[in-house]
Order: structure tokens, then sequence, then C-alpha cells
């Protein structure tokens, strides 16, 4: 079953809003073994949401509209695909019962405008809608399903999760559900993977495998039909196999959390704690850590020494290290350690890392943009000092480095 | 002018991830005076790509491709567009060279897929990448324009931008061009922003108001089209002074920079340097300032005291304030009073701020999700400290609290 996703409101085209239904239903749609090959936005116009539903019908089975079902003027959905099947509009007579009760409760009088959202098109069921006024409609006529659904996310959500979706099984007798696994990896480029499993990727059928780039990391999804979740299970873990022997030391995990989360959880299952000290990063580490919940337990915080003064007066780093003829530097792998070790110290915790590079968009001490140190320090043990070349711009290069670090971090744990 | 987006990525179709970029363009185009009248999702298919572009070409005059100019096997949008023009593909030197100078510079050996990121669609225009490595392409061909750009909103958004937009206006000679001014506003939430302009929202016609939330912060973008700059900016200029009669006080720069940005510009201008102290934001407010290049001028670091050790060990607070019956706690106006003074004191800067709450999603001390204490320490004055309750999620939370934050501030330098 192919299915086009139509999302209805001028606001989207003016780029008021982003358009998260369409992800959402997507998703859900995905879920249920249904295939969406397109998403389209229209305006609230009439002609060209007519012209839409008309280029919807030629190459899915499956169109399902959100927006568009309020009371306003510009609210069409409905009257233009009644309009479009040659079917009228009727009231759903509980859905005016509710709006008028809504009003009537309220003492207010109730705008007319209101009435068109307990439309119905001819032939259709009502797909409820439990946290707004606007009744769905989900319709089969000519071997074609529509399903409309309002625009505002909380209401669409709950429907679509709810009353939508067992519509929507009700008309799918034959579909195989989608089953996905997420891996998420560290410490490799998104081409230098995809080269790496160059022969998976070429060589696909089922299940199929994708890569892709999310936030600084890199994920690859491998999906497959299966009529249940055992026979799903046992294709995708035979390629999640054949994709750990090329690149396992890169896997983290095969759940899409980030990898600061990957990390949280193996401080925690050692009960160990980290303390962070930043200087290029200016406390982007520190807010990753601490965006997982819970990670106060192995996380105590940290520093951001973002001047040398700064790295002399909270970490005791001497100026001579700094500044001046022959020093290394700010930007060098023996401040990286120092940084590293002197949190450490300070908080008192297991683990101490740090961060100090060129984030551009100048040069710094003489030392090029994208040129990072950092450091691992653990208590009784050596500490370890890498060196990095990052690309991109200041944002990317901050992010990158912070993922560099975190990768050895969660290396360093898991060799424990 | 008629415009269509399409996005390609069958991650889009899948529901991975949101089409942020959908929106960013269409925001775009209409300050052009471009008209968006569809917006396309299709997947990483050849076929369906090729599809898009025929029923693009039959609705639109300008095509926007985002998405498909990597390196791996499923990028196609240029070799589908050139293939479907009847045109060749050849390699944009510059870029090549980039390429392969990246690659040399880390002793990588270069993965061959990489120079497809190169290529260009014969007889088109190159579209500078400063953020990545493919070149976007501009093209006019037979009456229609097609515009090409990378999927990466770190990348895309900087050229559509910068040399999208310039060269969108070079073949833009008749439209109207649309001229809008962005206000920024902090310290009050979109609800409440709209309330207080309601009656100039009502009542406008041209210029057109447009309020939205983004990122913690709110905007207003007045727009109109008119045939001369000086024209445009009389038409504006009388639009943002009725406004800043309403909510002038919220207003901190008619131009699109973040918060933290005003903020900065403020401390360079009146010589000053700060530091700051955050618990509940977790390194967030740090990362944010840091965020604007150059601050190191004026921003010299802080701490991220998670736990109240670190309270003790890094800012010297006594755990008798922090813990133990009749203690005021952590999370209290005295603690961050105390937090603001200290890493001012260590630091010598001539302010401090710091923030302590309840991100959430548990309270904590018995002390309800959304409460933040927040305070701004002055060298020679007296310390300001600010209670704020807080809405959404964690992320959110942490956000308007690191925003409210440097609002107190942006009005305390202001005040000077």
């Amino acid at each position: 079953m192919k299915a086009e996703i139509i999302a209805v409101g001028t606001e989207l085209l003016l780029g008021q809003i982003v358009n998260t239904n369409a992800r959402y239903l997507s998703q859900k749609l995905a879920s249920l073994g249904i295939d969406v090959y397109y998403q389209t936005v229209v305006g609230d116009n009439a002609a060209r949401l007519r012209k839409a539903i008309e280029i919807g019908r030629s190459r899915a089975d499956l169109l399902v509209f959100t927006g568009g079902l309020g009371p306003t003027q510009d609210d069409l959905t409905k009257d233009v695909l009644a309009d479009y099947l040659g079917r009228g509009l009727y009231i759903h007579a509980s859905t005016m019962e509710r709006i008028e009760q809504l009003f009537g409760s309220r003492g207010l009088h109730m705008v007319e405008s209101n009435r068109r959202q307990a439309n119905m098109i001819e032939g259709c069921d009502a797909i409820d809608n439990a946290a707004g006024l606007a009744v769905g409609n989900g319709l089969e006529a000519d071997g074609m399903l529509y399903l409309l659904l309002p625009g505002p996310p909380k209401e669409m959500m709950p429907m679509i999760d709810g009353p939508g979706e067992a519509w929507l099984r009700s008309k799918l007798s034959e579909e195989l559900p989608l089953y996905s696994r997420l891996l998420k990896f560290a410490g490799i480029g998104e081409s230098n993977l995809e080269a790496r499993l160059i022969d998976l990727i070429e060589a696909q059928t089922d299940p199929t495998i994708a890569p892709y780039a999310k936030e600084g990391e890199v994920a690859v999804r491998v999906s497959t039909k299966a009529g249940s979740l055992a026979e799903a299970q046992r294709k995708i873990d035979d390629v999640v196999d054949q994709i750990k022997t090329r690149i396992g030391e890169h896997l983290y995990a095969k759940e899409d959390i980030p990898l600061e989360e990957a990390v949280v959880k193996l401080l925690r299952a050692s009960r160990r704690k980290l303390a962070c000290a930043e200087s290029c990063s200016g406390g982007l580490l520190a807010e990753l850590v601490t965006n997982v919940p819970g990670s106060s337990g192995e996380f105590v915080g940290g520093v951001v020494t973002y001047t040398n003064e700064m790295k002399h007066l909270l970490l005791g780093i001497p100026m001579t290290q700094l500044e001046g003829e022959g020093a290394p530097g700010a930007i060098s792998e023996s401040t990286a350690a120092l940084m590293a070790e002197r949190v450490r110290q300070l908080a008192d915790t297991d683990f101490g890392v740090s961060l100090t590079g060129v984030a551009g968009p100048s040069e710094s001490e003489g030392k090029p943009v994208g040129l990072v140190y950092f450091a691992i320090a653990e208590r009784g043990k050596k500490t370890l000092v890498h060196t990095t070349h990052l690309s991109g711009d200041r944002g990317m290069i901050r992010l990158r480095a912070v993922k560099a670090t975190l990768y050895r971090l969660w290396q360093a744990l898991r060799e424990q």
C-alpha cells in the first residue's frame, strides 16, 4: 500500500511553522507496513488542494490529510474532497452535540461556522477527536482510502494513534508491518561508514540498510517487513552481525539514543563519576551530558575555562604553560592533559575530560581552525590525549569535538 | 514568481527527521517576494524524483531542492535533474581541490564517491558551500529556475542566506521585493506578545505583522512590498514605532540575532566581562554565549556546579547553606545570589550570573518542576535575584531559564 501525506495550510508555505505532523504520520504509517512515497504541502486554496488530490490519487492508494478541518473560512479540506468526489456533507450528530454543549456550558454564543467542524463526507466513518472539536473522516471510495485529520498536533497525534490506526488496520488486511532497528555509531564519518559497509549496502534487498547523519553522529536503519516480530528479529540480527564484523568498534547503541546517554549508562553501571573542563566547546559537553535525565548521579559538573586566565584561576595551570616564549600554549596536548587531570582532582571524580582547540572562524595561537586536543584522565591511570582535525563551521567543530571526546571516553569505559 | 520546495530524502518519508528545511526556505523565499505554492517530499528514488520534477515544472517557475547532494549512492538530485534536462555533469575544480585538500591534510585516503559532491550540471552557477563539501547548483533553463542545495541544515541555511539569495535576486528583476524587518523580543511569551499587539495584528493590511516563536525567544516580522528601500523603510518604521509603544521594553534587537549576542555586544561596548555559575542549565548559558564569535573578549567562562558538592568545592558555598535541617537548599534565592557573587569574585569579572532550579522531569528538594532562581551580581552593586516558574519539558525549561537570565542581564546592562 502506497501512501501520500497531504498537509493543508498556508502557514506551512509561509514558513511560520514546521511540518512535524508529516514526520509523526510517516513513522506511524511505516509501523503499519504502509510505504509513504510522497509528502505534499499545499495552501488553504481550493483549486490547488483539488489539484493535489488529483495528483495524489494518481500515485498513492491512501491519502492522509492533516489540516483544514477547523471552523474558519480557510478550512476547506472536507469541502474540497467532497466536491471532488461528487459527494455531499452532513452533520455528525454527536459531534454537534459536543460543540453546542461546550458553548452552552461557557454561556457563549456559538458562532455558526463552528458547525463546520461536525461535517462528514457522505459514506465516511467518524474518526473521534478527543482533544478538539473537529471530527475526523475516514473514507473508502473507488479503491482509494482517504483519512482526514486536524492540523493541531495535540489533536492529530492521539487521533492517529487511537481511532485513526484502528480504522487503517481495519482496511489493511494484507499489509505486513515494517520492523526497524536503529544502530548508532560514533568516531566515524558518514562517508567512511558507508564505504566500510558498501558491499552490504549495494547487495541489499531485504532487510534494507540505510545510513544517515544526525547531529554529529551517524546512524544506520535496518528494516524489514515480516509476518512476526520473531521473524523480523531473525532477519535483522543477521544483518546487524554482518555490520558489526565491519565496524563494530564504532557501534555504541542499538537504539536511538545519543552518545552522551550511552556514556552516562556505562558510568552508572560501573558507579563512576565524571567532571569536565572545556575551553573551545564552551559548555556544550556539560550541556549534552546534563540533557540526559538523572545524569547528576554520574556527572558532577565542571568548568568552562574560556580564557587563559580562567585556566589559571580555576584549574591552577601555570601561565608559563599557556603564554610566552616557548610555552606549549592553551591549545596543546600538555594543556589538554593538565586540564583533564586538574578538574578530576578538583571534583574528586573517577574521570576528568577536557577539550581545547580552535573552533573558528579565526585561527588561535597560530594554530589552524579545526585543530582540537582532548584528554581523558582517570584516577590511578595514565592520562590519554587525542588530537583531531575537524571541518565545518564553528558550531559543527564544537559539536564534533564534543562527540569525539565522548567517543574516546566511551571506548575507555568499555575496555574496563 | 511561484516556487515549489522539493525535499529529497527517504529519512523524511520514514519519519526519522522533521523537515525544518522546508520552513526555513519558505521564510526566505517569502522575504524575497516569492510565493511558495507547494512543498513536496520525495524519497531517494530516481523514478519518483523525476516525477516530482515533472509535476513541479507544471506548476512553478522556481524549484528549490534540498537534499541528495552528498557522496553516497542514495544522493541523486544532481544526476536525476541533469538526466531529466538532457545535460551532462562536470566537476567543479575548486570544490574538488577543497575535497582533496581536506583528505590530504588529514592523511586520509579519499573515497572515490566524495568526488560526486563536486558535480555541476552543465550550464549552472556554483552556489558555494562554506560549511560542507557538496557544491550547490543554480540553473536557469527554458524559463525555469532550479536551485539545488544540500540537506544538512547547517550547510543549507548559510547557503540560502548568502550565495543562494544573491543568485535568486540576480534572477528576479521584476518582483517587487519584499522588505522585512525582524524584531526580537525577550522576557515575554508568544501569547502575551500577541495579546499586547492584538489591535495592530487584527488591523494589519500593509505592512504585515507576523509574530512567531523561535528557540526560546519571540520574534515579529514586519513586511511590505515596495518599490524602493526608502519607501519600505518609511512604512516599516511607522509600524515598528507602534509596536515599541506597546512592548518596547522587551525589544532587544531589530535584526535576527539571538539574545546572547545582544548581551555580548553591550558588554563589549562598555568593556565589561562576565562569568557564570550554572546548576540546572548544565552549561547551556556558557554554550550559547560562547557561540557568539569573538565572545572571549567579554565572557571568560564559568562553572557548571551540577551537584551540591561541586557548589561547595568550586564556589566555596557552605554545605550548611545547601543541605540539612533548615538549610535554604541548592534551589533558593540565597544560593543563587551566592553562586553569582562567588563566581564573579573567583573570575574577577564585572558581572557574575547564576541559575539554580528544577528542570525536571522530577521535583527536587520538594520544589516543583519549572521553579528557577537566577541572580545577577555586579562589582560594587547589590546582587539582583529573580524567580520564575517555567513550563515545558526539561530541555525547554533549561532553555527558557537561560534566556530569562540573559534578559535580566541585558536589562541591567541597558540601564547603565
